[in-house]
């Protein structure tokens, strides 16, 4: 059956036996699951992988039977604990992750609500970390979650302290408005890029979500490059700005530690 | 030359174009990095992997392509941002780290050290979180990390309340050695699990490293089963049982955090 079903598709689209087309299939199976929607039936998987059920299913079988895919008990598929595994041990954040961890618990026992930790990936902000209080402030980011760079106080100075086409290019897009307070205009983002390269630090009251508040600052690794955005999401009122010394205090020493481990 | 290398291949071990083969040498090669050593020469995957170099070459570009792996400044290989991002955004085991991350911050901000939370994977225990502080005892545990069931306090917890079969199977194999503490006898192990299920913790002296001591306390969902394991790390001192109650309460939060949320 599953034979046929890759001599049938073979017939259809005639390759040599490269594998390329079978690993991004693979890959395109993997990318269905999100933080949404962690657990998906095979045939939505086939849906938004784009292929056909019997395929999707056959690739299924094979990435479950790796441990990179795994069956939940009402037989939905989800992203396997081996997969998980293989990622996570030799994650390429590793070392700024660890030596974040202990300043970035530091940071969230002191001003409570969420701290976060992101990186620059293509031409979004990606969340390696984040440590949220029990009772804290609504927040739209997620751990492997993505923002876009102009919404978001971390996006914002990894926009900043980002490459120059980087920024060409962003501002050259249509900015996405998430609240009336988002920063939209290309002027205005160009000004705020400006303010925060000058001051180190950017204070983005409301931009994702009305009752929110995002803080963030550059992480500095030995060489003065900028290898991360360090960030609190704090109620929007008028507390909001103390957060920035401590935010600033933090960020220097993840910045010694990575220094001293030689990391990042 | 791709092509030539993938064509030769198939000459030597025929088969049909199902792309089994292909993912299977994929994920032999995402296994060659580990925590250790996160950054590998293509030459060095191959010999993981155990794959002609330049198979490996072909397969790490593909992989590549896909973001699945990157390539460090001096050329080597190393896990991409892209796997990570996946296998973490829809993770297995998100539900029940969201939910016991904040009790985890609690419980390493009152002990100190080394705080993990851990899972059974296959037939050992795989660490999903664990919080450090910069001057903590020594602690061989990592992130995305394994250690046999019977060393470590966390998998002593989860072999004593799991499956029948898996302790038998444990205790019919050789139990390896870490320091002249580890339990590597059938007999005292048997013994100790049935003290754990009926004390509801365990406290291992000095059984991974001489150094440290770990206690551990099984976290229950909703209907009372144990999905995982809270451990602290702590120096191998009078002081160590005194963690006992601060993890007892501590996993007892988790559990109704599980229950509230309907997680995991």
């Amino acid at each position: 059956m599953d034979n046929a079903v890759s001599m049938d598709e073979s017939r259809a689209v005639p390759r040599v036996a490269t594998g390329e087309s079978s690993l991004s299939r693979a890959v395109r199976v993997l990318e269905a699951f999100t933080s949404d929607e962690p657990e998906l039936g095979v045939t939505e998987v086939a849906r938004r992988a784009g292929l056909h059920v019997a395929t999707a299913s056959r690739i299924v079988g094979q990435l479950a039977g790796h441990g990179l895919l795994e069956r939940a008990p009402d037989r939905r598929v989800r992203i396997g604990m081996r997969m998980w595994e293989l990622a996570s041990r030799a994650s390429p954040t590793r070392s700024l992750r660890d030596a974040a961890m202990p300043y970035l618990e530091d940071l969230h026992a002191v001003v409570g609500h969420h701290a976060q930790l992101a990186v620059l990936e293509g031409d979004e902000v990606l969340f390696l970390e984040r440590l949220s209080a029990r009772d804290a402030v609504v927040n739209f980011s997620r751990i492997a979650g993505r923002l876009p760079l102009h919404v978001s106080s971390s996006g914002t100075v990894l926009l900043a302290f980002g490459p120059q086409e980087l920024q060409e290019r962003v501002l050259a897009r249509p900015l996405e408005r998430y609240t009336d307070a988002t920063v939209t205009s290309p002027a205005r983002l160009r000004a705020t890029l400006e303010q925060v390269r000058r001051q180190g630090w950017v204070l983005l009251p409301g931009h994702v979500h009305e009752d929110a508040a995002g803080v963030a600052v550059p992480v500095r690794n030995g060489l003065g490059e900028v290898v991360a955005a360090l960030s609190v999401i704090v109620p929007n009122d008028e507390r909001a700005p103390s957060a920035v010394p401590v935010l600033l205090a933090t960020a220097r020493g993840i910045g010694r530690s990575l220094t001293v481990g030689g990391g990042a």
